[in-house]
């Protein structure tokens, strides 16, 4: 087993390092299996199993009847940080405040600077998303990544979008510590850094996203209260 | 194959939900695969599948001959935020090196405040096996990459520990853009890292993180010159 194992690995590495040659993008199609057989000069169960592999990375997508495809947010897990394992959610939830307090301010701030009228547009129309829901009592999480994702996106670095699903995590564990409880402060701050993109004010965007973050971590503080010290 | 692919899926998923309940960490063993077939009643190749799956997501860790153990920094990939797939390696170190010096900084600060006498030790030995391969000529990677990682441990916050395989690639990608042209700075800035440790100053451990990175990224603007304007 070691040794096919090994195959395995070495044939997965090869698709690797043909979509970065090829510069394929998620979205883009590969080659179809019996081709990549040929290709790398391998059988068809060590192909299979290679493109598995490659799948639970999250590098390749497989679409039955369709083909083989590079995956949205190539070579990022759902969960990139091995959070799962983390078992104390509520201090999980905390930390995480802490991380997207060092990361969102900066992220927010660089959109700012860069956005154009368009893009800013973009942004409201993803606040106006996340407001529509909440009043309407449905599940915010979606649009709420969707939001956070915007600004990362729009931020020119090129490490910051790859650090949503970081923060979609922190949002979902959030949201699923305090509910809907922060309606109001979440619809209130999401203006105030959709009206600074718009403006191209930096600075007042990062001001927004610290609020924003410092009124939630606040909340998630206040539900810990009584269970431990908040300051460690 | 689909529905196969879902029965791997779902076996996969009762192993993390396992190891999530009874807590297991890192280097723990689980059951044998026969055990484990037994236990969540699929087939052997199902099993398998669903351990190879886990082990390409660096969940679990198969020693021939010994038996299936949780893996080291569990969940989290060598490369967890598909940094591989981003062709530009140049913008891409001073795109990491934004990112670093968001969070480091304040990791630093947090290890200065909680580290014991110990642990500072620790921290400095560290620092001396740094210095001691640059001195000898030998490849320092680890050896920097294990200082970074002892402050994310130090720092008493679940999550930066995690962020540790995000930083080791910045560093990585760093030496092989830089090569060992940083030698004394580092070990200077290092130094007086410890120094703020040893001393519990997390002011002065936030400040010399501050400059040990702007000084790093400095060196890569440098590189990047007359290639395009630094000033994106």
């Amino acid at each position: 087993m070691e040794e096919n194992r090994t195959l395995v690995q070495r044939t997965a590495d090869r698709i690797v390092d043909y979509i970065v040659e090829k510069g394929l993008t998620e979205g883009d199609r590969l080659p179809s299996e019996s081709e990549l057989m040929k290709d790398l000069e391998v059988s068809r169960t060590t192909t299979r199993e290679a493109v598995r592999m490659l799948s639970s990375r999250n590098i390749l997508k497989v679409r039955h009847g369709s083909g083989i495809y590079v995956s949205k947010n190539t070579g990022i897990s759902e969960d990139p940080l091995g959070l799962f394992f983390i078992r104390d959610k509520e201090r999980l939830a905390e930390d995480l405040m802490e991380f997207r307090l060092l990361v969102e301010p900066r992220i927010a701030a660089r959109a700012a600077q860069r956005a154009n009228a368009e893009q800013a547009k973009e942004l409201e129309e993803l606040a106006d998303e996340v407001e529509r829901l909440y009043r309407s009592g449905q599940p915010h999480n979606k649009a709420d990544n969707a939001f956070h994702a915007k600004l990362g996106e729009l931020s020119g670095n090129l490490v910051f979008p790859h650090l949503i699903p970081i923060i979609s995590k922190a949002i979902d564990t959030f949201i699923a510590l305090t509910g809907n409880e922060l309606v109001e402060e979440t619809m209130e701050s999401h203006r105030a850094i959709v009206e600074a993109v718009k403006a191209g004010d930096g600075v007042g965007a990062e001001d927004a996203m610290t609020l924003h973050l410092v009124y939630n971590r606040n909340r998630i503080r206040e539900k810990r209260k009584g269970q431990k010290p908040v300051d460690k």
